[in-house]
């Protein structure tokens, strides 16, 4: 590396602990890379979202892959036969996609790796999360090894970090963290089952941990809801 | 899993490795599901020799995910401006593709999820090979460790096995199973520039590494040369 700007690639989604995620890096003082996958998800809202977010955030380049998770298939995000449920359940629920934050941070890690950047962010959160397996403090750990055995720049010295700064907070200290921070949350899209026009239905897991951060944080909701 | 038949997801590229493993994991009793990647790469006609292969050799299913790793770039196999070397060079080649095991292992992680499936087979090799990161034991166990994290099958108490039963084989003993299982290794691909119809150059690293295998197996080679 000639120059001496850090380069970091984030995973956005488009919802609000990656846009979260994005406004730290950025503070850290990273050029943000921001990559978001087409994976077929039924809530492709959070796309638009994305573009928004990383504009207003001020990524140095977005960049949307296509991977057509749906062909698999198996979980509620990714197969329309699979409704999305509106009531807690035990366990881990539908909406898991098999492997997805595996495939996300290898895609990552492989886009870092040619822009010569050795930081990778992912919003994950072992908090109020839904229960996932790959948002565990162990995964991220894994995954950080696997990087440094996997990759030319481990094996030729460099040390990939895979930094998860969300991952030991509340959602109402995210939410207040982002506002801190400048993030417009109105930007954003977190629910499972989004209109196209980013309209949320108030229901999902991800509606009720999001609305559940905002009254936590003693901060305006500003998500559009149908109901 | 209500069935007793174990099924096993294979990495099938359409060479010469992956063709031998794909015949293993048969020979072991797994009905093969075998995945293939359409990343973009250069020699397309291994997506054929995929095609061939599998049908050949008995797979119940084989699936062809698109991957848009050109949009990465970063090596020669996926960018058209990098040219594939045709002498050895030290370190790393540019043929390397960035974290490409890692993303093709993750994407069988989550398809063996959806199909019940606990074991992964992958045609790595660290004998004979290209000098590839992600191609080292180290490599394989630190994968088999994080599928354990990363999913709903690990966290229930299951277990994924990431076998690579080609790991410590030189190129020419894997022949030599191959042709004990009845794998028709013509139907192959190996070389980094086929043409469309799947005739090698004879030059690239992989031409060369395939060539002696079959010069040390004692065996006619069956690939088509250019030259």
């Amino acid at each position: 590396m000639s120059d001496s700007v850090r380069k970091a690639v984030i995973l956005l989604s488009g919802g609000l602990d990656s846009a979260t995620v994005l406004a730290m890096a950025r503070a850290d003082g990273f050029a943000c890379h921001a990559l978001s996958l087409d994976y077929g998800q039924r809530h492709r809202a959070e796309l638009a979202a994305a573009r928004r977010v990383a504009t207003a955030l001020g990524a140095v380049e977005h960049k949307v892959l296509p991977l057509s998770l749906d062909a698999i298939g198996g979980s509620a995000l990714t197969d329309s036969n699979i409704a999305v449920p509106t009531e807690g359940s035990a366990g881990i629920p539908v909406t898991y996609v098999p492997a997805r934050n595996t495939v996300f941070l290898a895609l990552a890690l492989g886009w870092a790796e040619v822009l010569g950047s050795t930081d990778l962010f992912v919003g994950v959160n072992a908090v109020d999360y839904s229960g996932y397996p790959d948002c565990r403090p162990a995964f991220i750990a894994a995954f950080e090894q696997l990087a440094n055995l996997a990759t030319k720049v481990g094996v030729e010295g460099g040390r990939f970090r895979v930094h998860a700064p969300l991952i030991d907070m509340g959602k109402g200290d995210i939410i207040r963290t982002g506002v801190g921070l400048g993030v417009d949350y109105s930007l954003t899209v977190s629910c499972y089952q989004a209109d196209e026009n980013g309209v949320a239905c108030g229901m999902c897991d991800s509606c009720r941990l999001r609305a559940a951060g905002f009254h936590a944080a003693g901060i305006d909701d500003p998500t559009r809801y149908r109901t």
